[in-house]
């Protein structure tokens, strides 16, 4: 009397529980090596080997288990849960960790080397985008290199030039150095990355539309509408969440997780609205992540403040892990063109070349404006020079640049961007420690009070500082003229940006928090 | 001398800028409906306005933007970012949910009624959807609605006795209810969800493998096989966790982030395991996350053990508030076929018939076995017959059978769900608190002590209790083997495993807390 119907399942299509399937499998190794990744990095830390970070361990360990996956015949299915895609990485991944690099900034340090930090994230790496590209450009044209037309080397050179923060950071806090040098590779890798996609979005419009891209001035215009109004609209975001959380009164106990799920939510407002408005999204999450912490951070509950740096942090811990195991993956899994060995060496040579331009450049703009005993001292500088590494961002741009350009072109910065960020992360991710004790730059300052100057704990003076005033002093005339303005913002935050934003005016205190807490999670009780 | 080389983006897909944008657009939208989904939710709930809950309201917001987005003429790839993704909904957005359920259960309430719940939710699921397949099948062959097969016919019933705890639950906590009521309608609904998707599974395997369906001993060994091993499966990644933290001496306060990044990876694990073995990563994750919280989370330091409350229930409510936008957006969206209403109408009536065979019948057991003082009165079970509502579950199984079934059959399945998961989300969301009312249910006992029995706040005993003794005695002695077995576990859990999973025994008490605080992110400072 009943028929049970039993039909084959629709052709074409694999069945859906199959899918799953592989989704699972993949997500799963994914997990498990995330897992793998946290625990063998809290190992390495607790042995203090510094020469295996933990970004260069996950790097590692995504190479190891992409080769493996390589050569036993993985399903196809489940490799696609692998494959970089830029879209995952721009839309899912980066957001956390931008905004908590801008959420976790600790305010004293940076607004103290504000003028510093800006004038190395924007000036500095606008000059090492452009000295790269007119080095590998040079380079093709004198048969030292695969030889690219002048736009491309500059996308080349603006994407080569975003630095990644997390690896030289993370051992910073490990060993403890001056706070100041902290601030100043920290702001400038935060915000280069902002200035490096900018460019790199420029120079890629300035590629495909043919009729406007000659006028170079046109460039400009296009890339600070871009920049300004990014960040107006990270500021905007930023302000508009710091007001609701004034005044919707959330901030009484059984609405705690009321007031964080809006709480979380606004950060990823900003960056889609910025991407929704054909802006960039990194620069605007960035300043959102800077004014929410600054304003909106004081306005929450103190649950709701305990929770929100920790789960910032948690899921910014998360993403920046998996990034790097996604992209060591990945690069195990891509197709290279390693016919180009001469670009891979001698790209490498000129972006040591343009981070010095950019680095000694700026350090001897900075050190024109301020006194004496606020310096840059060349040690500092070293360091700073040093900590170029390039990771996830250089090496997203770059995939990007896979589908934007022509026959062949985005393989070979591909694949060279491949090598330096491998590179750099291994090499230079192992070597900071040497590094920072070679130059004594370990530990001084570091525990001592926030925000202090130079003075006291290493009084150098540069010695470019006197070369400076016979050469330039209109030009350091401008420059203190800048230093200026960024005081009297100092002075504009406090007596009417944080009364008007903030419901508590006496918790500036609060802000002065030691880097630790800000950077490591510091969800403490206070019980 | 440079020459800038300018061309045309390559041809055939769009550039990578525009596609992000269209996704920014796509995601900002989403992102704005979150938002106005939790200030509407909780205006609404201030001003005790119970005939709109947050899901209704969630839904409604969905409904109305997909029907203006309809109307306006949206770019495609906008919309495309708001397609209901099946494989989306199962990988990311029911995990959090399902492990939330888990995670927050109150542990006394659920275990002291664990036998009930068990028989509502495997026994009576089982029942329901038996019930409304056959119902369905025979209303078929009576020409009363669209025929289908009785495979079909049955995975029907199986998508559709999926009930959803959203709602009701939130009405339940809002307003009061005796504990041990609580209790059921949680518990059931939680793993009712489970044993709907294994029973769905099932059906749906049936249909596509010809050899091995006709069967009927086969289904129920590989339903057994799925439930069981993908509940083991999820058990044994909770006690690893549970050992993991006991012993890696990560409970100290600078490790807090590492406790919690590995806290989080394991139920996604859990679930991912399940999956890529084949099993049920819902059924897994639900007993992982019973498991983590009466075992695991007591071996997290005390930061971590509220930051892992609250955190769970914010991405839990994420989650949850924006599967049923997405729901309301796609139902709006998706192509229905409205040519067979006499079907929508008559599986409406069947799955009330359903679950009246469920509750009653499932009670009338349980009573047997209960002593007077603990009977479930005939109210409560009308409560819990009337808190049957159809989410996201149901929707996202019927999604899957459109691509499962031939002919329209899986259309004609999806388009009656559709009308059911409307229809109950707003009329019985909308009228929980007057059926409360009229039930005389409100406010008894949910202020007070918990694990209470029924005594004293209601003596009602059920009269099924004195036909019971006549007609089933044999039954009843088996039952109530049944019901010794599971008292025995809270022995065992008592002598041996609390002691060995966990690494403090004296936080018995702990699990005592209100319910309140467990659904409601009890993320209290102890300061």
């Amino acid at each position: 009397m009943m028929e049970l119907n039993v039909t084959d399942s629709p052709v074409g299509s694999p069945p859906p529980g199959k899918e799953q399937q592989a989704a699972g499998v993949g997500i799963l190794l994914q997990i498990s090596m995330l897992v793998l990744s946290f625990v063998l990095g809290h190992v390495l830390r607790r042995k203090k080997f510094y020469y295996l970070p933990e970004a260069s361990a996950s790097l590692l360990i995504g190479l190891i288990v992409g080769v493996l996956a390589n050569i036993s015949n993985t399903e196809n299915s489940i490799r696609a849960w692998f494959n970089f895609h830029e879209e995952f990485f721009f839309l899912f991944l980066l957001p956390p960790i931008i905004f908590q690099s801008g959420f976790s900034l600790a305010p004293k340090p940076f607004f103290s080397n504000f003028g510093a930090i800006v004038t190395f994230a924007i000036l500095g790496t606008f000059v090492a985008s452009i000295v790269t590209g007119i080095l590998v450009y040079l380079g093709g044209l004198t048969f030292l290199m695969y030889r690219l037309p002048l736009v491309e080397c500059l996308m080349f050179g603006a994407l080569i030039s975003a630095t990644d923060p997390v690896t030289v950071l993370s051992i910073f806090q490990e060993l403890g150095t001056d706070m100041n040098l902290y601030a100043l590779v920290f702001g400038e890798s935060v915000l280069n990355d902002a200035m490096a996609i900018s460019l790199y979005r420029t120079m890629s419009s300035v590629r495909s539309h043919a009729s406007s891209g000659q006028n170079f001035f046109m460039i400009v215009v296009r890339f600070l509408e871009t920049f300004v109004g990014s960040m107006s609209s990270g500021v905007g975001v930023g302000f508009t969440s710091a007001l609701l959380f004034k005044y919707a009164g959330l901030d009484i106990d059984n609405l705690q997780n009321l007031e964080c799920c809006l709480f979380v939510l606004f950060p990823y407002f900003s960056y889609m609205l910025a991407e929704g408005l054909g802006l960039s999204g990194i620069v605007s999450i960035l300043f959102t992540g800077i004014v929410m912490k600054h304003y909106t951070f004081s306005n929450l509950s103190e649950n709701s403040q305990r929770f929100a740096t920790a789960f910032f942090h948690l899921i910014s811990s998360l993403a920046e892990t998996f990034v790097f195991i996604y992209m060591g993956f990945d690069i195990a899994m891509e197709q290279h063109s390693w016919s180009h060995v001469g670009f891979i060496f001698f790209s490498i040579l000129f972006i040591g070349v343009a981070r010095a331009a950019n680095v000694f450049g700026c350090a001897y703009l900075v050190n024109l404006v301020r006194p004496a005993h606020r310096q840059i001292p060349l040690k500092h500088q070293k360091a700073l020079w040093y900590s170029g590494l390039r990771g996830a961002m250089a090496f997203a741009l770059a995939l990007q640049s896979i589908h934007e350009l022509p026959e062949g072109h985005g393989q070979t910065i591909f694949t060279a961007t491949t090598a330096i960020v491998v590179l750099t992360v291994l090499l230079i991710g192992g070597s900071t420690g040497t590094m920072l004790e070679s130059l004594e730059v370990v530990g001084d300052g570091y525990n001592g009070p926030i925000g202090e100057s130079y003075e006291g704990n290493n009084g150098y003076v540069a010695p470019s500082y006197d070369e400076g005033t016979s050469s330039g002093s209109r030009l350091k005339m401008k420059l203190k003229e800048f230093h200026k303005s960024t005081t009297s913002f100092t002075a504009l935050d406090k007596n009417y940006l944080t009364p008007f934003f903030t419901s508590q005016n006496d918790d500036e205190e609060d802000f002065g928090e030691p880097i630790q807490d800000a950077r490591r999670g510091g969800f403490r009780g206070h019980g």
